[in-house]
């Protein structure tokens, strides 16, 4: 441990995801003290008609 | 918050997504008072080959 | 199938809890027709120290 | 219940997935008396640029 | 990898949780050759009140 | 989106956590372009009896 999972709209680089990765290995590393070989970073890629944010629907307008 | 993840067999249209989204923001909205914006559905579409249940196998037999 | 996860903050009452769930395995049976004894939610509370948005942190000035 | 989510680097074949989900079951029916149609065992394939292990990085070298 | 969850109600001991995690290891080792080491499997126990299965909910006449 | 969720060993403070969370949405922000926030971080403890790592185990013994 620690696992961490990361779920997102797709679209981002290989490069980006391997930054990514680093520095939060090295957060973890840094401020909890986990060995960075057990640090594993996994990023869910979706399309955006999988993953729904209704910032912009109808819905606020039945409170 | 909240984050809901749905996994499921693949096979639905991006319509039935949004429908289903949308009506699992108004659940949270309505019952628990959450903003509709902080509402996020991802769906986690799996091949049969990936999603396993094993409704017919020959697992009961053992017990 | 399907899974259903909602993390959210802790607070809401077993009574919530189970009117969402109950809207929600409607949603899934009436739009995409699953079995509703196939509808699994699982509500993962978290308190606020360990469930953390950056609404009002001082990130955005980094940009 | 129980739902089993197993993720890992893709390359496995489906007969291995099905072999490991029968196992899984039969651990769950054999050891915690589980029904075994309500094992759910899912598998979540990552290519190795969305699962990242820090094995080999230069993060420990800032410890 | 691979990062196994498993998600069902409370109230299995920690040696029932260990000799599963043994045995899901095994199959992960002997069916699909991945490193013991690189097995992690995690428990997350629910209270009924936060895995709900309608089984047997009146939803299932609303089709 | 992202939503991050880690999941470790119970035991640090809510201090740690929120170091971690504030350098994790950092990385996602200057990384990936993410408004700061749309950065949820969620940090899953759990007790050691619930997250086991079979690095001493006998299974290698077993390939």
């Amino acid at each position: 441990m620690p696992f961490v999972e990361i779920s997102w709209f797709e679209g981002r680089t290989d490069e980006q995801k391997a930054e990514i990765a680093k520095r939060i290995s090295e957060a973890l590393v840094e401020v909890a003290g986990v060995a960075p070989e057990h640090c594993w970073v996994k990023f869910e890629d979706s399309p955006k008609t999988d993953f729904i944010i209704h910032e912009d629907s109808g819905v606020r307008s039945r409170l």
